[in-house]
């Protein structure tokens, strides 16, 4: 168990050493995010390409083959791959060598790749933090919370609004759309009558409706696009979906930025007659640079349970939520409580 | 640390055994709760009144002279006392003999009280966690996490609308007055504004006002009493107050609820121009059934956390999320990230 001395210890010693491993979006988040955390050194970025055609916030740049040249010199590598492909190995690699986080979100593989993450980690006497981030991540804590305070009850998520990258690339694929960007959008009816109390059957439709913005070729047939796209199964089949055509332009100045956000809500009963209502919001202006602090704030929190003796595989369920600040514990208790 | 194998041992085992210490609306609260908890038995209630006098929901009734009857029998005491005057005692008492845990929320007398009851709790081998229910507690979680992700912000909280007791109070000693309840109320303006990512100075009457029913004396002088009450320091004179002359009858019929809630708001930037709200909101049918709620799922986890080896004194703030659920983590993982 971690005690404030332990903590303070950490807190005491020279800055957490995280590398960043890979530099898209996520990765320039968590860059992003370090520039205001003084307590977390951002040692290296990590990368497939071509080290000299990165631009990076200041933090220097080697290729991934290199990455076992820093074994000993950091205390955790914040994994910044692609779920689909890349994280289901890169995890268990590095695992090998280094403590881990990662943003793991194929909700369905979570249990496969903890297990595999775990074993590696256990063999290796490492701490891994696997599936970080607001969902799974922050949503799953109040999921979490929620179900423990008011077991009788529902729990309601809704995503958005936000960009879906899935959707748009979906949208991309259709004969004569040559650029499109797709926003997810609760019903906001449902979301406040749930927040007032009704319990509601959330079906796909009522939950979420789906915004196009569509730049298509020149001399397209419209109506043929619209159709494809309110038609398409799964994606946009089952959804109230709004298709909007705009100039290149228009798509460049309005919808380049990546806004998300959402809410878990839980509605129960303390008693036959009262109800409570629990919820969480994000309203994100960025999505990446969201997750990237959160993963950062998770770096930390591996750090001080390493350091604390924990090893193996955890997710953010297992995380004392002290663990996760700069500050100590008897700092946090008299500030916070 | 607490591996899935403890945690699995305790669920596995007999249901946790609490008692519930001070029958008051908090104690019947706790009392309510477990009844929605399978993992957890109510074996006994103490009280210091004549135990023939209470009725409860069926739990067995003990005067609190017999406690020391209890060593052995139970995993959690619930000290469900008022925080002015028993809990600063009754807790470090109690956890001589047991673990136990409270909801004290003198915020500013938190660090003196965490200290006692650590020394007790560690000289006789206890775990005790102080200070649950929403606030603090929940709220407490929701300002740790949040400034951990995002710490270039400012985090706001607004309470209500909820009864305020101690504004009743205060309003039951003005001459004239033959009752009264008092709504605390956020200035709902300006909570939007802060939810719409407006960084603003939220001075005391910027965030609440105050909203009192009075049921008068005959004959007494109305204008008065509101002069009074209104211009009354510390209570009412910062604020933006309304006041209500009502019926012993409308009093009773339309005020005899003990709702309460309130938002927890993070405004921060991950980059210069990227905005991030985060926010948590209660809206609470029940005050004391909900914080009994609260008191019941840290309770599990007292006697989860205790099982794998932790002693002295905790916060909610020290808590991994997963111990506050009758869930495995496996079966966490699998449903809630």
């Amino acid at each position: 168990m971690m005690s404030d001395k332990a903590t303070s210890q950490t807190s005491a010693n020279a800055p957490i050493r995280v590398a960043i491993n890979g530099y898209g979006n996520l990765g320039r988040g968590v860059e992003l995010a370090a520039q205001k955390t003084p307590d977390i050194e951002v040692v290296t970025v990590f990368t497939r390409r071509d080290p000299a055609s990165l631009t990076t916030l200041g933090a220097p740049v080697h290729h991934v083959d290199n990455l076992h040249c820093f074994e000993g010199k950091l205390d955790v590598v914040i994994n910044c791959g692609g779920s689909a492909t890349d994280l289901i190995d890169q995890t268990p690699q590095t695992t090998t060598m280094f403590n881990t986080v990662d943003t793991f979100d194929t909700h369905a593989r979570i249990p496969e790749h903890f297990a595999r993450v775990d074993a590696q980690a256990r063999a290796h006497d490492r701490l891994t933090l696997i599936s970080t981030g607001w969902d799974p991540g922050l949503f799953s804590l109040m999921r979490c919370y929620f179900g423990s305070v008011l077991p009788d009850g529902d729990t309601y998520t809704f995503w958005g609004r936000g960009v879906s990258q899935g959707h748009g690339d979906a949208l991309r694929r259709v004969p004569g759309v040559a650029n499109a960007v797709q926003y997810t959008v609760p019903v906001e009816e449902n979301r406040q009558r749930i927040l007032g109390g009704e319990h509601i059957e959330l079906t796909t439709r009522a939950g979420h409706r789906r915004v196009c913005y569509i730049v298509p070729e020149d001399g397209a047939d419209l109506a043929r696009i619209q159709e494809e796209i309110v038609t398409m199964p799964m994606y946009f089949d089952q959804y109230d979906t709004e298709v909007n055509f705009i100039t290149a332009e228009e798509l460049a100045r309005d919808h380049s930025g990546m806004p998300h956000g959402g809410s878990v809500i839980r509605l129960g009963n303390t008693s036959r007659d009262t109800k409570d209502v629990m919820s969480f919001n994000l309203d994100l202006g960025s999505n990446p640079e969201f997750t990237g602090s959160v993963a950062l704030a998770s770096a930390r929190a591996v750090a001080r349970l390493y350091a604390a003796g924990q090893r193996g595989a955890i997710t953010v369920l297992d995380v004392p939520p002290s663990s996760f600040s700069p500050k100590t514990p008897a700092d946090l208790r008299a500030t916070l409580l």
